[in-house]
């Protein structure tokens, strides 16, 4: 029930599953929508749009216009690369969604060798206000990541971001750099006045799904982390992933998914990295999984209201947390373990006669997954030896191809995101009827009107 | 549907619930166990018990002798104020679980004004490199957080902190303060050793509540926050919720978790702050409510096994995320939103004619509201006009009053942890195992020996 593959040195064990075995026929219809979706098909029919994340590890697969744009977006990075100024000590991410929750996990898990990064990742003033005093702006690059440059939290940031460095005399547009789609708002403003650089970012690919494109390789770079094996982990990854095998782990991953909620997403997954660096692994996880299959229609146009909830931060700490509830509590959830197997590079002392600290941290993890097992809880484990640039590429692309796998199983489509739009028509609603408020116009006595008049009486 | 209270100034907005009326005369069980528990009950009877975090911030309602040693910590936390030497800039805190989350939730709440803090919060080797690596130990102050001193991560940690003092030939001892029960054997420990100081934990209040004992204020007083007025908005919200009235938010709250879920948390509480200080809130009630809710067995000792599942990060970030799920997926959670009124101390730019960055922020949480109103998803809303020492603890205490209501309603017992004790049993069992295999005794090949084996290949 363990499976395993030799050139990446990585495997999965599937053997603590209280489900159905896994039988490869029944996948055959997900292994052809793949297929078809690594050859270009409009696997996201509803913005018309291909699926292209596959191509950005792997360019000899891509239709050729594309394959010349990733080559050439490398070459951009490396050209970016030798002009940084020696001066340069941060990088501040300006984005949102996919272009926040990527690099944040990059940061988190790969210590960086070269510039320190921070983010502004909302339109929350205090936050921006904490991260910009903090910085010596004279010294910060600047990355503003949107696809359509009109991502209204994006946006307001940069202008924060560019006031601030106003006020403070430094030349913004020296020290930005745009990632977005060629032509956009932001395209054309960069272009205009001169950022200092100009990355692409491809309607082809979604936010969520973007991290090997330039929203994970910028910062990668900056960090001086070895961006092109982050690419070669994912790559190598998505070549285990493509066979049609009973060995294939996501294929497996999907199946598992499937069994353990009906189909229907009734067990929650919970992410339990035993590793520190990975803490942001549950949220990307989060964001990755559940826009992706958060939807109300599937492919057919029935209503469905399909979902799969995550959560998890980290272990051993969770489990003086919420482990308890899974332990004791209700059975709504499985979860996915991950074991890394190198605990430290230096040598480590005893903490107790024969023990380390790194004993201790997986013994908890496997301890935990027993006591899970016992209580009839139903648990996988990812293990890999470290965590470095190869391994963080392969497990991104092995939850982006189980994502993949799954949805086409319960026929949803995994790559747009129609509620987020929703969310942002109703904001806009809120912002007139403040309009009308200050303006004195005579509007309902709502709890809205109640609350905005409330924030209005202390803005 | 809202209740206010003019002396806290806050509000919560129980509007956009889909549920029954909520009816006085079924609260007075959970209403009366609540007040016992206030008068020395043995409200935690599996680990027999009194249950007094409500008294720490109201020693004058506690037992005599407990009021008295309320008050000691508070002076020793004074005392050991002067003492902190000048050259002092970092305050590391060692522990885990309720002696981690707390101080780290109060951190990112409230800016430093004092020490810079830092974290150790787990037994991963690498974790604890990063975090010592990156300190100047001579100007570091360490806090050991242990109720018993047996915690093992918080052990591991503490000796390997130990090691880094002595490798730089700086003392440990003279810059250590143990926060623990006295007579522990950390307690011994620091006494014998003569430690730089000694704060008292007490075994009537659990870790995931001690927030407002030492394990919260020190934390304040070393980053020059005022702790006495986090103790202050944590004392008003008790005396708001300690009556027994429609009024009282928390039994309206305790009253909605039991009606969405119907009593066996059949929907998950998603925890949406619009506001980065309080990305933390999420984790940290999510450790509140699942150890407290988690639970086998009901206080008669029938099995249950009840819960209440709890996550979320921040607004409008997770609308980039998750919320695609909330709004057109499975119907499994409710949303708490928290709105902050204040947007910023100073002055804010136009981002759009007539808007700020603020007003997009509120916009957004309005918007997110109405957009799963419409799709009929049931939310709450607290309201508080800003972050401050006052509010913080004014949260703290609204939830854990209503997590109190809640388990006495569902009748099981909030203040234990059995499951966590059965996962460090199991871990015990592993690390018997790895020593079996490091002898070469003869063992059975299962995937727990597999996966020791591995790890013993690289350590």
């Amino acid at each position: 029930m363990l499976v395993r593959n030799e050139i990446l040195d990585m495997a999965v064990d599937f053997g603590r599953l209280d489900i159905r075995k896994f039988v490869l026929e029944e996948w055959g219809q997900p292994f052809q929508d793949m297929q078809s979706l690594e050859q270009g098909a409009i696997a996201n029919p509803t913005e018309n749009r291909q699926v292209g994340h596959y191509w950005l590890r792997a360019p000899m697969l891509a239709p050729s216009e594309y394959a010349q744009e990733i080559q050439e977006s490398w070459v951009a990075l490396e050209e970016l690369e030798e002009r940084i100024p020696e001066h340069i000590e941060n990088f501040l991410m300006v984005g949102i969604g996919g272009s926040a929750l990527g690099p944040q996990f990059l940061e988190g898990a790969l210590e960086t060798k070269g510039l320190q990064v921070y983010f502004l990742d909302n339109t929350d003033p205090d936050g921006m206000d904490r991260v910009l005093q903090g910085l010596d702006l004279g010294a910060t690059i600047v990355g503003v990541l949107s696809k359509s440059g009109g991502t209204k939290e994006t946006r307001n940031a940069m202008l924060e971001t560019r006031k601030a460095f106003e006020e403070q005399g430094i030349p913004f547009v020296a020290n930005a750099i745009a990632i977005t789609g060629t032509g956009s708002a932001l395209y054309q403003q960069a272009q205009k006045e001169g950022w200092f650089g100009v990355l692409p970012l491809w309607d082809w690919v979604g936010g969520r799904t973007s991290i090997t494109g330039m929203v994970g390789l910028l910062p990668l770079m900056l960090m001086k982390r070895d961006w092109k094996r982050f690419l070669a982990g994912a790559a190598e990854m998505d070549a285990w992933t493509r066979s049609l095998s009973a060995e294939n782990p996501a294929l497996q991953m999907a199946h598992a998914w499937f069994e353990l909620g009906e189909g229907k997403g009734n067990k929650a997954m919970v992410a339990l990295p035993y590793k520190d660096s990975l803490l942001l692994l549950g949220r990307y996880l989060q964001q990755l999984i559940m826009e992706s299959l958060g939807k109300n229609v599937d492919m057919e146009g029935n209503i469905v209201h399909q979902g799969l909830t995550v959560y998890g931060n980290k272990g051993s700490t969770d489990q003086h947390a919420f482990v308890q509830q899974l332990r004791d509590g209700k059975h709504d959830f499985f979860v996915n373990f991950f074991a890394v197997l190198e605990s430290r590079t230096g040598s480590s002392i005893e903490v107790d006669e024969g023990h380390t600290s790194g004993d201790y941290l997986l013994g908890f993890l496997m301890g935990t997954r027993n006591a899970l097992t016992e209580a009839g809880r139903s648990s996988l484990t990812v293990i890999i030896p470290r965590v470095d640039e190869w391994y963080v590429g392969a497990l991104i692309a092995l939850y982006e191809r189980v994502v993949g796998f799954y949805a086409s199983k319960i026929g949803v489509n995994a790559y747009d995101q129609p509620g987020v739009e929703a969310g942002k028509k109703a904001a806009q609603e809120i912002l007139v009827l403040q309009q009308q408020i200050m303006a004195g116009e005579e509007v309902p006595e709502t709890d809205d009107t109640w609350l905005l008049k409330e924030y209005l009486a202390l803005r």
